[in-house]
């Protein structure tokens, strides 16, 4: 399999984990949502996130279920997998295993207790060499989650430290700026390029965009809204590009509430066909009545809108 | 002057707190923007918020904007003044100060050291015999600030325990269930009424007003937006109120950025007129000119779409 | 074996998990320190511990460690084992792996991002149910590494709730007034009896002992402090107890700094030939010279102190 | 009156804020407060710390307390006063006022809010500005409070920035190496000399001065501990300096519970007759009776090893 670089770019669809309703792993959801995500414009796939449930997850059921996702892919496009902060042993035995399997790279987030800039640039060095330099990595940059705030400066060491850092998994809020000033550097030469792909939902995208994004790496329930907005953006379509966003941008937010929103997801996905049922394992919020009527309603409006932009 | 209770409803603007271009406290715009918020729809002011910059007054400056918009007020709308977090002795001072001099009532959110549920619930009593029984008060709920989780259950104890708790200022994250749980309490008869005002910028307030929100308290810079949303809404428009609200929620949506969004206010209120400068006080963050340039296209397709509405 | 209940008493020590220079796990030092803690009067022993370096072991080695010390302990004390914060089905997993292999019970800690009364309640119940109620669990209350504030009302509740909670380690700071008011709630029959047993490196250990405390759970590198100034204090010597645990009170100290205190301990550990190697697995903090010289002259100090004390 | 420099060492005590049992500021206890310390070895007073109880003062209060112990003490030795986290303006405001009124210097914590090296950095340097130029400071680095990490590296810098930087108070926690990395980096001219006073209650005094500390700013009950620790320590008399701390080592401990440690403290306070009285204003915990009986025995326990060292 061809592993992650600096080129990477497009939708790389964070993936829900399929559970049936008893709770067990559902490996034909999971073999289904591959195929609902490629045909609805995914250009990579990643897995184990930390909206994917990955933590509710055995190591025994993390690996069988990164195993099927990859042999139903068969190489049709890259797949991330995300590492837990689980220690160094932990995450490089993971990551061997996956790599092995045909991953195309991992995923890294700081765990929680990292605060100075020495210590959060230390523990990716660490991490780097522990899961050994032919093995690319993403670097998830997420503080409202993480509480661990990385400077645009410190970005850059990490960046030039570790050669096998390709991208980043930017959604840092507020992060635009972050956004340009990596860019910057990267054109007056001060930094390698990498790619930059966008979180939160998608909430920023099209700003994102504008300043430099290479795509999204996120799991909103409608792939295709980032697959368009990104074509449209790349065709010069800036306008269109904004009007499609738009119409999606209520259920976006809906879907962005931290916590339940992957409940919201897994509902939508759930409605849509991609997996065979929302449950999530626990503990974890369940929707109400209410929130289930909120949602089929901003389905509906989306619908009209969409219909009305053509 | 009327003293706040629980039938408050409609539009509390969070007011900004206007700086000359030196960093000094600029009372004229204070005036000014009274007059913009009044004619654009607000029902209420509410003074020295989280996001008015409160922390960066001297108490000196802080009771002279206090008074200097009291006065200009003059009565015509209630007018509500955050408490800061700093001890009794000082909160009870300041809340003193602003009743005599006519507020309707103050604000009040809990310091973040507060934990379990106990503490939590003392903590308000304390404040409520503090502020004394005749002063009411806003309970701010706004954990992602405060770090402070407060359940529907407790609020319902605080409530209880302290008859001048009028009112909530909701804006938990995700929190449209907490909300729901509220009014079904009061429905049944196991909460007596209080107001329930919103916030987080507006960025919930159709589904908020569905589950029976009595308005909002928050900033936004198009105070007009909130008012015709909730006028659409009590006039049993539903599908108006929501076309009205995703015609703003890209700006709505660029507004709520953490520490930036305040910014991104006073550079829309400067740039409508309510105030003469947008400068904050510093430490405080600065707008690129990249964002500038994104507030402005913001705008003028916010702009397009309301003709296009109607 | 013998499950553990709530007549549970004495010096429960908290392993270390030994290294070998290379970071290999040492099965070997892990058999020594078995026959080390037990002939320092050890009457039981808990493994993979937040202080033990559990996050940076796989799971096999977990599993390997476990079986290790479960084989050369045969029955003699019984062994807690600790479960990760990992969501409930490994808990599950490694729980029902560890009581298969032999172990007494297992021990949990609230997951940081638990914040409201009924949040904390919520989780518990969710473990118990998970790891089965044929499991007793030691319930880790240790807010300054969780920064979950639990309330004694709290921790009763979850106590009913969950008759297979058996055993509080108690390591709030301050904390001895949340001893004595379980004490007390059990003394009025509103608590039925559970063992409390004392952590923080056993830096209150009389003062807790004297509020009811049924020993101890750390892992302080001189067990037969905790042993004798328990003895001496059931032996109704109470100042005889505060002199020991005087003589050695520098040194808890020293050993009870966050972070660095482990490498402290297996310095320590190391010398006193109960492990062969200090090493922690990386990341980790490193001694300088300086604080081998400190604790070297620490341990000569308290030496001294010990003959005089006779 | 003399401003504070980079030469000032000795024991700085945090002094306590007196308050009568109605609540009210206590300034007769305040001035017999100035005359114990003083008489117990104190050669510097530290005002309105985090400890001193100074958030639960007005500001009218606070500049009546600071007022009234610089006249009482009339230069005989320099007198800090803290700074809140109350915005720039607030704080130049109070700083002017109490270097007018005669204040030595003043002292600065970061703001929870603080993360990256840059913005600590940044901080620091508006603060510097905004207090002037010829207003030394003293950095308190206290993280288990602020949650502000702060590496050695970004010390060196706020130093080398600042030259009204004159002062660190240590109490980082584990903070002995940094202590060592500090002046290790004086020693070679990488920094410039600035004094160094330990804070913890005096947790770790004897380590601290073998490190190279300048003495304590702290608020034991007992400041001739500290005194007598010190003066032995010059004396070149190590054993003897260690042989008192230890002696009071106990107590320290009792003392440094987090909270419960200033109802402790005051408690013993006013048991000495250093102040009238040891309330504490609300909110604030409360001593029970086992705490108290706790503290007496511990006293008795002390003096009796006390006068067998002699």
């Amino acid at each position: 399999m061809k592993r992650l670089d600096e080129t990477a770019a497009g939708v790389f669809i964070i993936c829900v984990t399929p559970f049936k309703a008893t709770g067990e792993l559902d490996l034909t959801s999971a073999e289904n949502m591959v195929e609902f995500y490629l045909a609805r414009g995914a250009t990579g796939l990643t897995l184990l996130g930390m909206m994917g449930e990955a933590p509710k997850l055995t190591v025994g059921e993390s690996v069988a279920f990164v195993e099927c996702v990859l042999a139903r892919v068969a190489g049709r496009v890259p797949v991330v997998v995300g590492l837990p902060n689980a220690g160094l042993a932990s995450m490089a035995e993971l990551s061997t295993a996956v790599m092995a399997a045909g991953a195309a790279g991992v995923m890294v987030a700081p765990p929680s207790h990292l605060r100075s800039d020495a210590q959060i640039r230390g523990y990716f060095t660490q991490v780097a060499m522990a899961i050994g330099k032919d093995t690319p990595f993403v670097l998830q940059d997420f503080p409202l989650v993480t509480t661990v705030t990385i400077s645009p400066q410190t970005l850059m060491q990490i960046i030039a430290d570790n050669p096998n850092c390709v991208m980043l998994k930017h959604e840092d809020w507020p992060g635009l700026n972050k956004l340009s000033e990596l860019r910057n550097a990267q054109a007056s030469g001060a930094m390698r390029p990498i790619s930059i792909l966008v979180g939160n939902g998608g909430m920023f995208l099209p700003d994102e965009l504008a300043r430099g994004a290479n795509g999204a790496m996120t799991g909103f329930a409608y792939p295709e809204m980032m697959a368009e907005v990104l074509a449209a953006w790349q065709a010069g379509a800036a306008e269109r590009a904004r009007d499609l966003f738009d119409a999606y941008l209520p259920l976006v937010r809906y879907e962005q509430q931290p916590g339940l929103g992957l409940a919201v997801r897994k509902h939508i996905l759930a409605l849509r066909g991609a997996i065979a049922c929302a449950t999530l394992r626990l503990p974890a919020p369940v929707l109400s009545a209410v929130d289930i009527a909120d949602i089929e309603y901003l389905i509906e409006r989306q619908a009209r809108r969409l219909q009305a932009l053509g």
